[in-house]
């Protein structure tokens, strides 16, 4: 039932023929996938570690390993889904799907984080999936501001939530946030149209990630020193998609997160480009802190490339990117 | 059956008769609630304004007066609770049992939050429930070091977990934390003794409440400083049963909510006693940043009584009174 009216509910923002693969299976697809992991992550009590790393050497807890395989088990009954990577296996590797499906006129890649937060995920904060969707059959060397079509992110808190951001060339940008039931047999819609606030705003909010680099970055420091002295409210859960919600829904926020000496930690294809897909849908920015530039406008070269990332309330952006750039 | 085998477990940590009605009647009872609230979070996508105002004139949502009225009904069921208030409904009144029912040896007041953390329940993040247990029939007036018994604390988050302090006068401080299943028909045991960790710590973190005030506060913003120099990690929910849980389960952590001109926040009542009784059972620490002096301290005159924390790891809540209050 979920699937049906999900599907429904995009053939009607979305009526293109040529994307009937992307409404009616890849997207509802992939939410069943997000209500599977929530069922899980319900009675997952005991999180440990698993005692293996990914390939990015990060220590790997059994929820990690769960919600990588029940993604995987969805991904393989969608059809046009070509090639999938995950923070977890960080290879583009080619679906096996049931044999003698036939062949899909649309053609798409998977990339996602089934797991997003791991250092919350103990302290029972809420977590996320985070999946981004590409036309083609490979995430990299793409342009992503064209390529990336569509983002799912799934949210799992007191309730479970989906986020779903969608621009396929030639249509206008979709954004919506849909609330899933208990067993997952309807999907309520809790925000058809989501979109970033206009000033002046009731609350300013910011989410200073990676705060200790404060310490040694006098630039970082004073932007920070700026949001306490302008009276912004302090909002930071240290898990990317409850960070990203929480802006969304207030209507107003900036997440900062810069980089300093040592490697990055946001992935491209796992993190910070379906969030920046998400951003812009929303009428917000995400700009990559290093350069300045929009995340969306580089492609993506290899499964494990990361940055910083400086997103939300445009005006907000420009005035971080200006402090910490000059 | 969770009630029965909390209760078994209750009775094995706390033998005495005397306290029979508290582990298998009251404690069981509020734990029932708890889970019966997750539920009704669980669907609450909708999250809105009543149009109406508790008696301290904050707004209520649909799912504060939903969740004041789960808890009130389970509290009708416990014949040792004779008195209850809580924020939502903040006078201490006679509960009416069923007719007839007998009365007990035991007798309890509880002071309840049904559903702390207003402000992030629309973006989806975890937020929790407050109870404090007192011996008597009123928790105002009193000795809260040794008159308040108990504290009930549960987190609605990816899943649903209860955090219990008991301590009663002659026996030792208990504090656990038990995952409960998604019917609420088991209770699993997480963490069966929960104890801050010994210096030194892997990780130390910190959670800056009421940060606006740091722009008028030297002392809080020097204290501030300190954290992002001594390269503590920020993680801020601003829910207080979050942030709470979250330095429980890392081992390390302080929360600081200091006190500017305006109003305090927090209702020593519902939030700052049955939260302080839990950091003291985790052998930390938790002060009234105003004198200094322990929150458990000093009797609670009226029902919205209100006061700053700082509460936490003992060493770093020494250094966090001595910052603020020189």
């Amino acid at each position: 039932m979920a699937n049906t009216n999900m599907a429904t509910y995009l053939q009607t923002l979305l009526p293109s023929p040529s994307r009937k693969e992307l409404t009616t299976s890849v997207i509802p697809g992939l939410i069943a996938s997000i209500a599977g992991i929530s069922k899980a992550l319900k009675s997952a009590h005991h999180v440990s570690q698993v005692g293996t790393a990914n390939d990015f050497g990060d220590d790997q807890l059994n929820v990690d390993v769960k919600s990588e395989s029940i993604m995987r088990s969805y991904i393989a009954m969608c059809p046009s889904i070509i090639t999938a990577s995950s923070e977890e296996d960080p290879h583009e590797v080619r679906i096996e799907h049931i044999p003698n499906t036939p062949p899909t006129e649309e053609k798409y890649a998977i990339a996602f984080d089934p797991l997003d937060g791991s250092s919350i995920i103990a302290p029972n904060w809420t977590v996320g999936t985070i999946i981004g969707i590409w036309d083609g059959t490979s995430a990299l060397n793409q342009d992503p501001s064209t390529r990336q079509v569509a983002t799912v992110l799934g949210v799992y808190g007191p309730r479970t939530t989906v986020v779903v951001a969608i621009r396929v060339p030639g249509s206008e940008p979709i954004l919506f946030e849909a609330g899933l039931d208990d067993d997952a047999a309807t999907v309520q819609l809790v925000r058809p149209e989501v979109r970033f606030a206009f000033p002046p705003f009731k609350t300013r909010y910011f989410a200073p990630a990676n705060l200790r680099l404060a310490g040694e970055s006098k630039a970082y420091m004073d932007l920070i020193t700026h949001y306490i002295n302008e009276k912004y409210t302090l909002r930071y859960a240290g898990g990317l998609v409850p960070d990203i919600l929480h802006m969304l829904v207030k209507g107003h926020g900036v997440y900062v997160s810069p980089v300093g000496m040592g490697k990055a930690k946001l992935r491209r294809a796992y993190e910070l480009c379906p969030i920046a897909l998400v951003m812009e849908c929303a009428g917000g920015k995400a700009l990559d802190p290093e350069t300045g530039k929009p995340i969306l406008e580089k492609p993506i070269t290899h499964c494990d490339e990361r940055g910083g990332l400086l997103c939300g309330t445009g005006v907000d952006v420009d005035v971080a990117v200006k402090a910490l750039l000059g």
